[in-house]
């Protein structure tokens, strides 16, 4: 059947196309299990397990907006790392992880949202609580409404998290807060990378703005995941936001998974972490509420007037990764007055990026949240930024009369791209390190889906504003 | 560069085609170094290395035509295998290896010529030679004509092939037998291939014959590398022929080299060994002789006359292989007329490669050495049974009246396989185990290379005889 036709070479030039395609969307597949490797099965360590879990180190690996992460190793999978994430909020307050693990435990696994394998609620010796004055009162007994399996868990824990905790001194006081086992252990916070990079951003623009592309592309991609669930993080800040180290499946890459080097074209993997403040919007509306909410305007109704937070949120994070302060912040009665894209501030021209996020930024910030731009569409510039096609090809696009004609040029550009990216994969099954990497991912995953439609509807996002 | 015309759909699929065939040249290339992992540096074994050798068994790997080989280890690389090759002849007619040596050291390293990293006479003991009666009596004091520093090393080796020679009773005796050390360690013989296929060729004619093929193209590859030197085999029998298990460079495949399983696409790497018969004609042709020769017919002069005697050889090899007599054994009255190729016997149709290694066969058998084809075609015809174009696509050409239309449909023809193989190779980049195979190296080469012209000329081979 592939070689029926061969005479005419319009054919063989369209059966050549789909082939590309088709083996591009299967090799994005497939790069996901490889990137996930593991991860896809759904970890849900009971009660039973929690002994097997040690600290592998005392430091902490990263201090993230809403915890502290420490890198933890499982008696049981000894090979695989883990990170215990102690919650910074008091058990008291533990009503909030709760609620953050009952909206996230809705959603189904993604590569750039936090996985939670595991919790409960744990009497922390103090040393692994950095932000907490050692010497203020040790612990009341309080009695939160925790189920009962977890109150019992809190005597097996007492020794665990830290088996030298006998030998420090003031290791005796000890607080109560939830733990949570994840897979992914970070290293920085989006915040941490940001601060660290200021002078990286000084020496090689170039470098660090893409940088900024890849992230805020795999910020775009967790929050889009939410979408269909209709979720809303609402609480989109840098610290937020967390780093793993990124390597492509278990047997594959052999070496010790390092630290990413902060000149590598993508820093490391995006996960989305705290919860805390996410709006659901129920499906199953309770009908007495729904007649309620039928009358109001669609604003007042919380999940409807969160539904572009993130998006506005997402706007913020660019100035703010930019080095940029936050516009609101800047200048608060901004949001009082009708502000127009003109009155945001303008983002330095430093990179071939930085015009781009600044119209991903105006976009993103527009007041009116219908004119407002998706998240998804926000994806489509990000990756149209870092792959193209660039401002030299749709600079030509508009001269063109016919949209026939445009689409036939993004049809072409298509073409070559994913010759090239298919080359480039072909090459690296015989690098002795297979190094696929999560820059060839992500732009396996846009090469794959994208057509001359959401080509052209990007592009005229681009030009038109 | 690459987006300039990109509005020109014609200048748009040429760059395309463009990049597929440098590509898959890079990847060709890229395989040979993965394929002979470190062999493409000459090795070559002074005399101070020999007591570095070790072999690692008593039992023979494999039993060839001329030698017998024992797998062995090296001191001072324990991670590589090398194979100690004890010859069968005698040392006083040992002047015939360093006949072959000399012609095989006037070559350049090949993927399917035996490589020969060191070689010494040696006091052998009577339990490593096989072939030989242990009650025969001992070795007489034969002084041959060897190197000064051959005759030194004797001593050193008298006890170095077998660590336990002390132990065993008879193993006091020892004959001198030129050893040699290679990288390659063969497992079987291409005789005992065959021998061991029988069963295996009924049951699965299809698979059989197509390992047949993929044996008798790298047989070709050896053969076509000999041509520039000037050197004709004219001693290729099916024991003369070994098979190396085949892995793809030292890093990527960690799994110990297994036996090849007889099933497998490709049964193994092949290396033509056993140069003793081999004829080189000298490039520095004394003016004296050449003077003597310019008189003579071309048949009578030896060089001239074994040009294609290589191509001959391979012919009996394909009926061999196919478990089929050697037609001139089986009808020795055969070579005294003037037979045609309707006196040849029938190969058996028993799969979709009967029919063209019949064309193979009778094209090489030609009695006629200038009607008979290169080893170069044969390696085409060969490559085009492996990987097409297949009959129903070449059944459709001759219909076409113009040799510009037929072209365009080998083009279309080469430009989807190249696609559908960079995918292929593109796909492997995301396997566990990074198993580009020796098949795929070797389809590779072919459609890298292949032009319109090239196809054409098989195609026209495989019609018209």
């Amino acid at each position: 059947a592939l070689y029926r036709g061969i005479e005419n070479r319009e054919e063989v030039v369209g059966k050549i196309r789909s082939l590309h395609s088709d083996a591009l969307k299967k090799l994005a597949l497939k790069c996901e299990d490889l990137f996930m490797a593991g991860q896809k099965d759904q970890l849900r360590f009971g009660v039973d397990s929690w002994s097997d879990f040690r600290l592998t180190s005392d430091r902490p690996c990263c201090e993230a907006g809403d915890a502290v992460y420490y890198p933890a190793s499982y008696a049981k999978d000894p090979l695989s790392s883990y990170a215990v994430k102690i919650c910074k909020s008091k058990a008291k307050e533990s009503q909030q992880y709760y609620h953050s693990l009952a909206v996230r435990q809705s959603l189904a696994i993604h590569f750039n949202i936090q996985q939670d394998c595991g919790h409960f609620l744990a009497e922390v010796p103090v040393r692994l609580l950095p932000w907490e004055d050692p010497n203020a009162p040790a612990k009341e007994d309080e009695e939160t409404d925790e189920e009962e399996e977890e109150r019992t868990e809190r005597q097996n824990r007492d020794t665990s998290p830290g088996a030298e905790s006998a030998s420090q001194g003031g290791a005796s006081k000890q607080r109560s807060h939830v733990v949570v086992i994840t897979r992914e252990v970070p290293y920085l916070t989006v915040a941490d990378f940001v601060r660290e990079s200021l002078a990286q951003h000084g020496k090689s623009p170039d470098t660090y703005e893409r940088q900024v592309c890849l992230l805020l592309l795999q910020l775009c991609s967790g929050l889009e995941h939410l979408k269909p669930y209709h979720v809303t993080h609402c609480d989109l800040r840098l610290e937020n936001l967390l780093l793993i180290p990124c390597k492509a499946g278990g047997g594959v890459q052999k070496s010790e998974p390092s630290e990413p080097s902060p000149t590598a074209a993508c820093p490391a993997r995006l996960i989305v972490s705290n919860f805390s403040q996410a709006k659901q919007k129920n499906h199953l509306v309770d009908p007495e509420v729904f007649r309620d909410q039928s009358r109001l305007a669609p604003e007042i109704i919380t999940a409807t007037q969160y539904k572009k937070c993130d998006e506005f949120q997402t706007g913020i994070l660019i100035y703010e990764m930019l080095h940029l302060p936050n516009p609101f912040d800047e200048n608060p009665e901004l949001k009082e007055k009708e502000y127009t894209r003109a009155d945001l501030p303008r983002i330095p021209c430093r990179s071939p990026y930085s015009w781009g996020l600044q119209q991903l930024a105006s976009c993103l910030l527009n007041p009116n949240p219908s004119e407002r731009i998706l998240i998804s569409d926000a994806k489509g510039i990000l990756q149209c930024l870092l792959w193209g096609p660039r401002e030299d090809l749709f600079q030509t696009l508009p001269s063109l009369a016919s949209p026939g004609q445009r689409a036939a040029i993004l049809q072409n550009w298509l073409d070559i791209k994913r010759t090239l990216l298919m080359i480039k994969f072909a090459e690296k099954s015989l690098d002795r390190e297979c190094g696929v990497s999560l820059e060839d991912w992500l732009c396996a995953q846009y090469l794959a889906f994208a057509t001359t439609d959401s080509l052209g509807c990007i592009v005229s996002i681009l030009q038109h504003r």
